[in-house]
């Protein structure tokens, strides 16, 4: 869920600016809101998910994603069985950053055609990642409008999102507001692209047929639709263990910037980075992508970071290193508030203002 | 929220057939998920919502449903305030139907560009439809995916698609299976075509500008855009009353035949329906379509109907006229399992096969 609109996507046909004034005009009147009773959430409209108080025990996180332009790589390969994984992912790796469990994902699919091949390989992917995630798929709707949807060729346009519930117990809710200066932050690694940059990917990289030695066998077009990871089950683990988990954060589009929506008055220091996957370089190479708009738009490696203090860090590496190997430690919390640094590509971020490089 | 795909629309370019054998293919993959353990949903996916049980006191109602190309007359009149409403309406009017009360709505918002002016009509049409229904807005999401949408003309191009939580007591829940011939039905009235089949509306109706003498100074434009009821609030009332309601039916896609989503072994006769407003007979006698056609695909009149007891039927009407002046008693439940009587236009339908003229 972001209402907060991605960045850096000018090159690549997405004005960012222009969204960012357009969902302010929009929350400038949700925010209005008059229901003559107190509303039952908890937290605001910039977190990955909201919480409704129900009662003391109860809360329901709640959060709502689309999978966005990798469709379009979908549809020109005729390969429909991942994005579910990507749809069910984008939500669920919200949801659990309130700390909350999710238990249901609503698909909404649109197409062109409802071709029954095209809607199978689609709930393929949508029951693959369900299973990952430990979610049901209690109901969802398939409009059939083809006058709204462009297909890359037609009959094969499709979008496809999700809505995502969630339980939390009120009182455990994590919002990242007690991250403090030395915390360490880990990361867990992605497994590509996931469904953030696309746009941008799609027009550096050219034609999804080819299969550039970089790429180690695969074509450009399957490293690009490779499924977003699920880290809800690892997450939810660290949650029951002994470790006092203190923020989450799903790195979709801005990157690691997305450590700023936490709610703690504090800036992140990342010098130990995940290892980009080859894609990136090559996304880099072929498009002649700058460091700082490669880190505004892409995971780069790093799908998901988790605050911890440096005391429980390497239990935290250890159980999240079970299910994602390669999680580790990459930088720590520090005082400059609403700066996250990235020292190896010498970069500096601050909230609503993208990277630039370090004088 | 429907997996039930609209019927009888091949004319208007919408593929029934096909899209029953699409949802079938997609359902039939999602309903194999297996998370090792129970599900939590107390029902199946044909109807108006589903419900999670949380505990012994809460259920929560789930339901996704989007406004279909009724945007498409909204991009033609560049008048976006309303449709809001329709996206609201068409989710908690179907979480209602399981008697949840709503209590929030996520937005998806798909566009062609971020406009400002369009994205804050599109949200006031949303918080209308809040507060008549009582929902919060919590969150959503706005995806600037020109890629994707088809404008009409670009790049006014959107897709608005709600997804809306309820809350309801696991042991209050009103699936229809208690409803008994004899049973009274009562109709509430709707404002025209609501949310549901605009593209045979558009086909018939030709040119959205003009201002027939049928429709009393409105143009045709305006008159599709009338935005859907919201039934929420008396519908609520109802269920707190003394009436023993025992069947809520949302008319939708399918006209009077989503009365056989209720859960009974029963039917419906219809005797004494609601006036269709005129647009309906415009859209008739432009397009040259028989009643069979105009009431599979049309509500005719009837945005919301209640199944109670005779003797609840007056007390009933009043309650809800007060909220929906015309509220009246429209037929009864009969023993004919399966089957939706007609006798003003002579028609009989059964499910999954429409309406046809009696003999």
């Amino acid at each position: 869920m972001a209402r907060v609109p991605e960045r850096a996507y000018a090159r690549a046909g997405v004005d960012a600016e222009g969204a960012a004034d357009g969902v302010r005009a929009l929350v400038d009147v949700l925010r209005t809101i008059d229901l003559g009773r107190p509303s039952r959430a908890l937290l605001g409209s910039g977190h990955y998910a909201n919480v409704l108080r129900l009662d003391d025990r109860t809360g329901i996180a709640l959060s709502t994603d689309g999978v966005g332009t990798k469709l379009i790589v979908a549809e020109q390969l005729r390969r429909f069985d991942t994005v579910g994984v990507d749809c069910i992912a984008m939500n669920v790796n919200d949801v659990v950053c309130v700390g909350a469990e999710p238990i249901a994902v609503l698909d909404y699919i649109a197409v062109e055609e409802p071709d029954p091949e095209l809607l199978s390989a689609v709930a393929r992917g949508l029951k693959d990642g369900a299973e990952q995630a430990g979610v049901e798929i209690p109901g969802g709707e398939v409009a059939q409008v083809p006058e709204l949807i462009r297909g890359h060729p037609s009959p094969y346009g499709l979008d496809l999102v999700g809505a995502c519930i969630g339980t939390v117990d009120p009182d455990e809710l994590i919002t990242g507001a007690n991250a403090e200066p030395g915390d360490a932050i880990v990361g867990l690694p992605a497994s590509g692209v996931h469904s953030n940059g696309l746009t941008l990917a799609r027009e550096a990289l050219g034609e999804l047929d080819k299969a550039p030695p970089e790429l180690d066998g695969a074509t450009v077009g399957e490293t690009l639709l490779e499924p977003t990871v699920i880290y809800v089950r690892a997450v939810l683990e660290l949650l029951r263990s002994e470790a006092d988990v203190r923020g989450l954060a799903h790195i979709t589009g801005d990157g690691l910037l997305n450590l700023l929506r936490l709610e703690a008055e504090v800036g992140y220091r990342v010098d130990l980075p995940l290892a980009p996957q080859p894609i990136f370089d090559l996304i880099a190479t072929r498009g002649a992508i700058g460091a700082a708009e490669l880190y505004e738009v892409f995971n780069m490696g790093c799908g998901f970071c988790v605050v911890v203090p440096q005391v429980d860090a390497p239990a935290a590496v250890e159980l999240l290193g079970n299910n994602h190997p390669g999680a580790a430690v990459i930088g720590e919390v520090t005082g400059s508030a609403g700066v996250v640094e990235l020292p190896g590509p010498g970069l500096t971020g601050r909230r609503g203002e993208g990277f630039s490089a370090n004088e």
